[in-house]
């Protein structure tokens, strides 16, 4: 049995990878499991899976409950690095995942990640850890993923990784309307149905160039390699050009348990019946258009920061996720995202080659510039 | 450099085959050339390749003029038997293609198989020649390419293949107008520029038929576990779904130079800045449509056919070569073609697990039988 903590389970990736382990019963031994809030879905969790390890925040009760189930609580970093721990699900949203991921890399554990902020942030230092012929970090996303398997077996001779995007929900919208958008309409995905921090970064294209960055370092492939393309339908889920001109494409429903069981059994593929099937027939018609820098400021905004290097990508990130919990407190304007973001950290006096704790003075410092600009 | 015989060097795939040769000096040697006719072609051809070995029809001044640029004449089984020869690229169309195919396979040499026939007439003989690591046959075909190249690097987990059809000249055509189409029309195909019979097979959709028979025995699939659909824009080339409901889509402009330099370089890929590019915005949507069985009876036919095994398929294969030939030379008509090869080969005798000779056989007495129904 694969032993297996999931970081974040009580979210949307970490319900559903908890899930497909049990859709597989003798497969996996949830070791531990972690989730910053909801209490009570971590404690009916604690009782299913009986992990040994748990970390979360609550009361002195509240611990002594899931100490009583027979769990020990403890730092996520620990977990990661517990010596029957194989694998770690790193389902956190945001910075938060940034450190538990660099632990269990340094602890030679495999990272099934769906963290991509992590990734974003600290894509250099990550890198380090990447061998292609055993992955420490298996992507969990739906478009890393889809890289990852249209290279499996190949020899790296990429042309160019195509990403799609579903362009969100506000890919026909009046441009004049956009600044009047609520975080409700916002949260409303077309195709996919994820947690508040990765929808907001969907609608307005953030979670796109994070893509970029984040294939830019897991798979060595250089900026001017990787393009964007709109495929409003969500089914191709990115695609790889080869030096030859051949084009291969992963598609299947939007449904987050495939790539999720595509990590935790890597290099398996497991016949799962409770996944839909794509049918081309009665799919329709699979659609492209090209990305409007105009509607979608966040995406070269957040691409030309991050091709700075050293700590600008944190910066970068932080203040996206400062300026979404600003947004979805309503204390910003939808259009104000990129502006706050730009405006915060346009003095940024970056570290080059930084240490996690470089990376996360950045992150720090841009949270803070981001609050002064908008004046808390 | 690469010993390389091209098998049917006059035809459409076969001097594609040499352009691509030609695109990478210094990678090839091409050590014979064999046609049927076109002897003006062959000679211009071993003018500029001067291969070691030809093998083609002309008088004995024709031939000595060959001899004269320093050629042997000799048999195509000769040919693909000679110890320098590390590859032979099967582009001869038809049954011609079998008994060379098979004399290169027991001579433990690759054949890059862009003949179909031989694979339908012979596919439980040829099955005995593959291993997955080290493939004998590597298919030039685009769609069984393309599932190929799906399966790269995979574990053959595979819940089915689909194998996508443009559906040919007529798929909008009123079904009433159908008995009067000429071969003019029927040899006008939508994304494909390709030779006479496979040109006409693909109308009625004998070709595709050709092709689950071929994916059959190449990669070990079910016959259940493919299907086909009508994809009009021919960009998807093939599918791939595995067991975790994953698919895998390889797609490229049609050009079968792709498929063709594929399999000269395999496992490698080559950039060639001279093939065009597949770019998803100005590409349009990709479409898919069930196939109409009445319009295109030959399809279950063939495949009802196919699986009785034996020599059935063969009986089948040269059936339809006959009936295409009569519908070329505007003996039958284009909805005849089905009725023909049902009528011609319903009294087959089969002969089960066949010898080649035993093809061979069922396939002259398939020929007579088309000749002695159309009453020739």
């Amino acid at each position: 049995m694969k032993g297996v903590a999931v970081l974040g389970s009580t979210g949307s990736i970490g319900r559903q990878t908890l899930d497909v382990a049990q859709s597989f019963p003798g497969e996996f031994r949830i070791l531990g499991l972690a989730a910053r809030s909801s209490l009570r879905l971590i404690s009916e969790q604690v009782r299913k899976f009986r992990p040994l390890l748990v970390s979360c925040q609550g009361s002195p009760e509240e611990i002594a409950g899931l100490l009583e189930l027979g769990c020990r609580p403890c730092s996520m970093e620990e977990m990661v690095c517990h010596p029957s721990v194989d694998l770690v699900m790193m389902a956190i949203v945001g910075e938060a995942g940034l450190m538990p991921t660099l632990a269990a890399l340094q602890a030679g554990k495999r990272v099934a990640l769906a963290n991509k902020e992590a990734v974003v942030m600290a894509g250099e230092l990550i890198a380090t850890y990447l061998q292609s012929d055993n992955p420490a970090i298996l992507p969990v996303d739906s478009e890393p993923s889809a890289i990852w398997q249209c290279l499996r077996g190949e020899d790296r001779e990429v042309a160019r990784l195509i990403i799609t995007a579903s362009g969100g929900p506000f890919r026909q919208r009046p441009l004049k309307e956009l600044a009047q958008v609520t975080p409700q309409e916002a949260l409303r995905h077309p195709t996919w149905n994820m947690g508040p921090k990765i929808t907001i970064d969907s609608a307005t294209l953030m979670n796109k160039a994070f893509e970029v960055i984040e294939a830019h370092w897991l798979f060595g492939v250089p900026w001017d390699k990787i393009e964007v393309v709109v495929h409003p339908q969500s089914i191709i889920h990115s695609m790889v050009e080869f030096v030859d001109g051949s084009v291969k494409a992963q598609m299947s429903l939007p449904d987050m348990r495939l790539p999720i069981q595509y990590a935790l059994f890597y290099p398996k593929r497991m016949k799962n019946g409770s996944l839909p099937r794509f049918d081309p027939i009665s799919s329709g018609s699979l659609s492209f258009e090209s990305l409007d820098p105009d509607r979608y400021p966040c995406f070269q905004l957040a691409l030309d920061i991050a091709m700075r290097g050293g700590t600008w990508p944190a910066a970068l990130s932080a203040a996206d996720e400062a300026a979404v919990e600003l947004f979805l407190s309503k204390r910003i304007g939808f259009l104000e995202i990129p502006l706050v973001i730009q405006q915060a950290i346009k003095g940024h006096q970056p570290v080059m080659n930084p240490s996690g704790s470089d990376i996360l003075n950045a992150a720090a410092w841009a949270r803070e510039q981001v609050n002064a600009v908008v004046g808390r």
